[in-house]
């Protein structure tokens, strides 16, 4: 489980780190700049999970998160023209990376015996807070707050995850139909435009 | 006084959660990224101060500022037409909650063994960062540096915290009067619009 | 050493305050804002370093940081009509200051057991992360993004203090050429407009 989960942590580092350094191309970042941003994607809801756990940031006990944001860097700069058209597959590989993070996220929580609802918490972190610091370093209104089921696919596969435990599945299987369900929920939430009502303010 | 405590800091915690979530709904948020807002509007201060004491997050020990941070969401939904009307009430509680924050921070930090000028600062940053996290998720530049005595209302509080505590009064009294003239020079500051002079730039 | 260190310290925490009162000026943000912008700007990246070595914030162990800041802030004031001339002399300060950062950070990471790499990273994380914030707080796109060689910068003089050690170079000598390395490269860059070439997007 734990090689299958590496290979799933590197596509996701991959795919988030493209997506960081996508938006700040947009911006007119200059290379380390889009590095930078899209490393942060990558790493930084884990980091900040690990912050809230005290727990040493994972991507400082391995160079790996450096430079599979690095290889993503190259990619968007040599295949910069063709990369809108492989948009569909980024995706894939961000919603297969999100459904990972989060349940990276909850196990972290859950052996630093942490509660269930704390848990869910750390896995939503996980997943979304990369991306919300991104947009707040490209000085766009955080993306997740606004758009399709993002963060709340990250809510319900932790329940998913609990609910799972709750019954006496197995903790791969757990992990795989946690995973699973945050994919489904985002790829169904993107194909069909399903989301969350917005909040009417009263101005 | 604990419990005493706890009812201000639920009253503080939902009064904070109420002013991210009504920017947020100003913003077009979904029910969940206003959700998202107005709880770290309302536990973002303290959560800083508890990752700089390297202490747990007082929110990971108890739910009920999750909770009550979506009692807020839930308050704003139902009575949306009538919050306007309410704000001076709301900007009561609000008060509260922040004397109340900024009595609690600096007694954390006395009680991790640091001076009482370490205690001063995290009083402030207990009180003011959550409001300033709340802006930079919404992409404003935060309220705190412009308008009213705000955080400057929770030095003040802090200082008079010290010199109770110096003068020998008693500890409940002590946090009552820091309390006090948090939520005092607060009331003061908006009932009369007095702020701080703008610093002129030279541009 | 350590005394030569304390005086660039302060020199640098000084030269970085007033980049960031100058800033939050310029938005008119009041006296008590523009404290707190400077204050962030100087000690927000060592804040943040220390935060991810899991190691007591630096200025939370001596007031001289707060006093600094606000000596910084006194000087933006009684001086407000000749900074503008001055803005090359502030400049050489803060590229001092860069330089001095940059060493404290990879030599507090090195002393806590992180391997080359890490300190390298946190040398830039300390020297560029203040900046970074203080350009949230103003609400603009970070600068280290895309102007000139600033964290770019820091990475070199990080790998300049790894090939001293490499080589067996006295730890003062390393420091000194590491430091000054930061600080050629600043002032060459800004001199002579060398910057990293811009990320064109597909946008």
């Amino acid at each position: 489980m734990i090689d299958f989960i590496t290979l799933c942590d590197y596509t996701g580092t991959f795919a988030f780190a493209i997506s960081g350094i996508r938006l700040a191309s947009a911006k007119q970042f200059d290379w380390f700049g889009a590095y930078v941003v899209g490393l942060v994607t990558a790493v930084g809801g884990g980091t900040i999970r690990d912050i809230l756990l005290n727990s040493t940031p994972f991507w400082m006990e391995h160079i790996s998160y450096l430079v599979v944001s690095g290889l993503a860097l190259l990619f968007v700069i040599i295949f910069r023209k063709y990369v809108i058209r492989i948009t569909n597959t980024v995706f894939i590989f961000d919603a297969i990376g999100l459904g990972l993070f989060v349940v990276v996220g909850i196990a972290k929580t859950l052996d630093y015996g942490f509660p269930m609802w704390v848990a869910i918490v750390m896995g939503t972190i996980t997943g979304s807070f990369g991306g919300m610091i991104r947009d707040i370093l490209i000085n766009e209104i955080p993306l997740l707050f606004r758009k399709d089921i993002y963060a709340l696919a990250c809510v319900l596969g932790g329940i998913v995850y609990i609910v799972c435990l709750h019954f006496s599945v197995s903790l791969p299987m757990t992990q795989f139909i946690a995973a699973l369900s945050v994919f489904v929920t985002r790829v169904l939430a993107v194909r069909y435009h399903i989301s969350v009502p917005v909040l009417k303010g009263e101005e």
